[in-house]
């Protein structure tokens, strides 16, 4: 794909529908219980009408894709488990015996993973989209190359459209790659103007010195190579990971397929944000699903105007917090369809009385 | 149940279990994934083996109780529906339509709809644990005897001790009763030593005006019964329901008998706190689910020392925030009970490395 295809595919991006969000509303109304009583519940159904133009709603196949990729930036010691962890998981989740692949299936979701551009050869049983094998350390240049940015995001496009002809309904997002808390919190930090110390969190559970060692990687990395804060695709390219290049594709194609694409955790809301920093419209497509105990976590949702059901302190990746989040949509499904309404039960609607 | 027999079951309720505790704990730690890295997932888990004393858990049956019971301060204008809703909302339970029905069977949870003492006579389908036909207005006088309250408790105890007996692993709790907020809310205030002001909210919709009522009803309430902040039973009898009394039992039953029991909202959190007034060891078998919107529940669950692991803004009642919570258990026993382990990984555990 090349940048000027895939701005002719954002071009094609539109607005949600409000007419079906007001008639997913209307539908909650009618049901007998508080008004709003299942809070965000609600309002999730509401903005999955929005996205899929319909207030009647299916969601019954659902997937977790998990792209994984490895990060360049690693030769730095940003991370406290070397590279071979990214494979070694990789071919764990090509077995479906990970912690997502557990709770995958408790979600009745299915368990897609993908090799964005892990280092050496390819995993047996892993989808490929591989753009090369890892990034370049961006402390000594970009992580990757325009084009290589281009070709990530069109992979991550592609792979939610044909989920979506597959029949798939829901998607929630998921990654594994070594490092990429370190380009999440570096892309993070250029494109929200926010401090690379703010922006910076242990990841899987570095020490102070770790800690320290990867804000200043992040730090010049930025000095570096100048990206500038405006493009989106610039501050991807000289900072990001494939795994982020690819899921910010996912989210445009949901919102290109009308799916609602879940966000797991810290990587996968600023792969969020990249994709609503390259077509606005594109949030009508983005879902929170929980709120990582990575510190940046929670600014980047605010950032996207979205806000976690789930906040139990998960930072395990792989998508766990976006699949934990399927059974509540399910929840609020059940209800949706299956409540009697006021009329139904003899009761009069609860409206304020004076 | 006297109060004599009580306070001999209280004294019964042993401490937690530590080293139940420490081998669930051990066992997250050799799982193939950032430790900790499902969150409160993993100590609710090790809260669990804890209560049961064991590590390995069994989850598998699971009952929400619905205790419903109607408020004689709904005379004083508290509430935007008459208690005639409280009824309804039971005959739906009875059949089953309502919307903790339709999340309960998401959830593979049974519903047991109770009735703790409604106006009117016994609704068909609902468990009698009848007090008496509603509790007198508070503001004119004690709500129930303490005789009455301690009757309660024992319902809820008994109730407890018969669902483990019949083989349930979970008890979620909810409630219905119109009017049963402004109870709660006079309730805390008293245990917590709050404004009134501070621990009032809108339940299911109150207009300013109705708010303003509400919290000159619990004013003149507590100005007229004196209740003694340090005698939880006092309270609970001159302000509370008999469905706080009963959920109280329910909290303290669990306790007894090593059965988790689920926190929904504000309601049933006061009806933990009651609990643990009464027993602080009954602290053991208290799992807070969700934080409701009602703005006095964070209050009480930072009381009870519980952190929610919901937080959509939920208000619905019924026991729907506690349901909604039960899929989450079932992912972190799936990931407990089948991630595989470092070991079996081939990965070297990530532990720092500097």
């Amino acid at each position: 794909m090349t940048e000027t295809e895939l701005n002719a595919l954002l071009a094609g991006i539109t607005p949600a529908n409000e007419a079906a969000r007001a008639a997913a509303h209307a539908h909650w109304a009618s049901l007998a219980k508080p008004l709003g009583g299942l809070g965000r519940l609600e309002t999730m159904l509401e903005d999955a009408a929005a996205l899929t133009g319909s207030a009647e709603l299916d969601l019954s196949r659902r997937v977790v894709v998990v792209l994984c990729a490895d990060n360049g930036v690693v030769a730095q010691g940003v991370s406290q488990t070397g590279q071979e962890v990214t494979r070694a998981v990789a071919e764990n989740l090509a077995m479906r015996r990970t912690s997502v692949c557990q709770m995958a299936r408790t979600a009745h979701c299915d368990v897609l993973p993908v090799d964005m551009g892990m280092a050496g050869e390819p995993v047996p049983g892993v989808r490929s989209c591989r753009i090369a094998a890892g990034t370049a350390d961006f402390t000594q240049g970009p992580a990757m190359s325009r084009a290589e940015a281009v070709q990530a995001v069109g992979e991550g496009i592609a792979l939610a459209r044909e989920l979506a002809e597959d029949g798939y309904r829901l998607i929630a997002t998921g990654e594994m790659g070594i490092g990429n808390t370190t380009t999440s919190s570096a892309v993070a930090a250029v494109l929200l103007g926010q401090p690379v110390e703010l922006m910076t969190g242990r990841g899987a559970g570095l020490s102070d010195e770790g800690l320290a060692r990867k804000v200043d990687a992040i730090c010049r990395g930025i000095l570096k190579n100048e990206p500038d804060p405006e493009d989106p695709l610039d501050v991807l390219s000289k900072l990001g990971g494939f795994d982020i290049a690819g899921l910010c594709g996912v989210f445009l194609g949901g919102a290109l397929a009308g799916v609602p694409v879940l966000a797991d955790g810290f990587i996968s809301g600023v792969a969020a944000l990249c994709a609503v920093r390259l077509c606005p419209a594109a949030e009508k497509a983005v879902f929170a699903s929980h709120c990582s105990a990575e510190p940046a976590a929670r600014i980047v949702l605010e950032a996207l105007g979205k806000a976690p059901i789930i906040t139990a302190g998960l930072h395990l990746g792989e998508g766990t917090g976006a699949v934990a989040s399927i059974p509540l949509w399910d929840m609020a499904l059940a209800v949706y369809g299956g409540c009697y309404s006021f009329a139904e039960g003899g009761i009069a609607p609860y409206t304020p009385q004076c």
